[in-house]
């Protein structure tokens, strides 16, 4: 597991009661110095009391957040203004716990809904999960913030040339909608370099569009997914305050492939999940249509369940494109699959060209889908546009997972 | 089984040698005199080649089809233009052993994808079912065109007042998608009532858009879909030729509860489904946001899932309401479950109330939940709009029908 500091930033994880099992439950990410804030939010109508309690935040103190408190085992869903009140008495609880003035603490939720959240608990075993935080503490403090998760998600860059030695790390949980209730996607990424508020939002908000934005792993979105991105200006470097800095990419690149990281860990760590799909679409009139056919696809149970079966049933890919609301031509439609293994590649095999099928060897194909990691590569014949998804299979796990009664 | 006659039409099923498994594979429906015809077809960017050769039939030839040919076993699908000059072969080979001159036969296929139809064995074994061609032949017919269909499926209304004693029945195959490729869905109703083509089209437009588009087994959509209407005008009755005819409103009833009953028996004969569920949404401000809600419903892999689990999961479609795209405000939505067997009900227990949950006792909705129907009603408390998806769960078959390899 990768372990990384972030300089001027603690973390920490523990036991606090909520999850009934005893296992972690609560998080906390402290930095020793007020941060410039970014945030993305679920764009789910039934969004969590954390949410609401967020985006009011972001409006009025994005520009000094110093805490982020977070709790596995209960999402303060469907809780009404009840439900509010205690999302805003956790944020009080940890500025009180940490010295903080109001308004510096930012709230995260996971696990059940509908169920009143025990703040009291936070309220009695905050102070023993404060007294740990470490700058080393990012591996516990994502570990307590699992659900269904297998293993804790963490993902760093260094940054290199004039960002150098400033860090881009940060830690996130699964975006399997899951038992007992539907489980959220929540990610807490932070860096000591100094960024405004403003500059931190595009950055943030280009960074999901490419790596949380294109995971599928049941096409269900939560009540409370969040990502969080921290800056603290540590790092002894001018400060990033323009769109037009020439260091902004590097900037970018960071805090993208920290993301991508992170988002590649999820839907490896789907429910049930036993292969890792890439779907890649080329040729397509413009990025938009490609990112209609990509998540078509990935979204789709039939290609799902084929890539679970190791079935390379090319039709299901065709048909899912061809409903997917993206402009294409049969005629220019090709199609190939590779396989792989921890991101080695065979050769691809073209399996469809102008829309029927090749004369491949269907024992090729099926070594290929045999494989743990599948790409998938659609060539729509019809102009520049291109994306790319990722996605898992759908098996009988996931159907085991989600079935189960919620007791 | 439900059996009917339809004056001066006749159907008639067979093998013909497309399954593998010698079963029947090929149907025919045959009009004694001249239709008027009226058909829908799939959105599919990749339209099977009967599709195309359908369409281009209907521009030209709505007020004359006389035979319809259905082949199971191969879809025609992702088959270039040798596949479009077969399925026209299709239609000639139809018209001649039938002596009818050209553009009178149309044309459906379903079945394996990407493999050229063996167009010699439907010409080899066509004059054997036209010869069995009978008033009472659709339950024969409409097992020719099952394909993982678990049995046949027929409809019919008989006409009562000024439009009697006309008929309108038909018959349907199966939604899901299915092993060994895609499935389809196809059905052909028809009538002795003398209808416009003009009249005919809308009233088709209106049963589908009330029936086959509002069933969903896994939200995937086949190259293939095809619902044809047939009115060949036997009934002593004047003819249907004005959208404001006073009469208009019975045939539009007796049409759109023939489509409905076939659509219900798709989904209760969905890939691996035991519950028929029913998510009735109103209170939406209108009518399109009501069927938004009510598709996300029916189509979340997480509330179908449930479904199989008997896991009365409120927060699931809540949530999946919430990512909907409907407007809704939490603090107005209601949500009720009811459960039954063969169309009774229990009593609605009120689950959520102003968008939190209700003081319900769980063994209520644990008894809704283990019932073979499943109603799921949302109130939004918005507007007048109102909207019914049909569907059914997702469990341990739909994965083993779906993940197996297809040869």
């Amino acid at each position: 597991m990768e372990e990384f500091r972030i300089p001027g930033f603690k973390a920490a994880g523990g036991a606090v009661g909520i999850k009934k099992d005893g296992k972690d439950d609560l998080a906390l990410v402290v930095s020793e110095t007020r941060c410039t804030a970014a945030a993305v939010f679920t764009q789910n109508a039934f969004a969590a009391a954390p949410v609401l309690y967020d985006r009011a935040l972001m409006d009025r103190a994005a520009t000094h957040i110093q805490a982020v408190i977070i709790n596995a085992g209960n999402a303060n869903a469907c809780t009404g203004t009840p439900g509010l009140r205690r999302a805003e008495a956790m944020a009080r609880l940890t500025e009180q716990t940490l010295g903080l003035p109001p308004d510096h603490a930012f709230v995260m939720s996971t696990g059940v809904i509908g169920v009143p959240l025990p703040v009291e608990r936070i309220e009695q075993g905050l102070p023993q999960v404060a007294a740990r935080l470490r700058e080393d503490g990012w591996l516990e403090a994502a570990r307590a913030i699992m659900t269904t998760d297998t293993f804790p998600k963490l993902a760093h860059v260094a940054l290199s040339g004039d960002l150098a030695p400033a860090v881009v790390g940060g830690m996130a949980k699964g975006a399997g909608m899951i038992h007992p209730n539907m489980a959220t996607m929540l990610a807490v990424l932070a860096t000591d370099l100094p960024v405004s508020a403003e500059v931190l939002h595009t950055v943030l908000k280009r960074a999901v569009d490419a790596s949380f934005n294109r995971i599928s792993v049941d096409g269900d979105t939560s009540t409370n997914d969040t990502v969080l991105l921290l800056a603290n200006g540590r790092a002894s470097v001018p400060p990033l305050e323009r769109l037009d800095d020439p260091r902004l990419p590097q900037f970018q690149e960071a805090v993208t492939r920290v993301a991508r990281s992170l988002a590649h860990m999820i839907v490896r760590d789907g429910e049930g999940a036993t292969k890792f799909v890439t779907i890649r679409v080329r040729g397509a009139v413009d990025d938009a249509d490609a990112l209609r056919a990509a998540r078509a696809v990935a979204n789709s149970p039939l290609c799902k369940t084929a890539f679970f079966g190791g079935d390379p049933n090319w039709g299901r890919v065709l048909a899912a494109v061809g409903y997917s609301g993206a402009r294409v031509d049969p005629n220019r439609t090709s199609l190939w699959f590779a396989g792989g293994t921890d991101g080695k590649r065979g050769p691809a095999l073209q399996v469809v060209q102008g829309g029927v099928p090749t004369d491949y060897e269907e024992s090729e194909a099926a070594h290929i889908f045999a494989q743990p990691e599948i790409d998938v590569l659609i060539d729509l014949g019809l102009g520049p546009g291109e994306a790319e998804m990722w996605t898992c299979d759908l098996g009988y796990e996931y159907v085991r997972i989600n079935a189960e009664y919620r007791t």
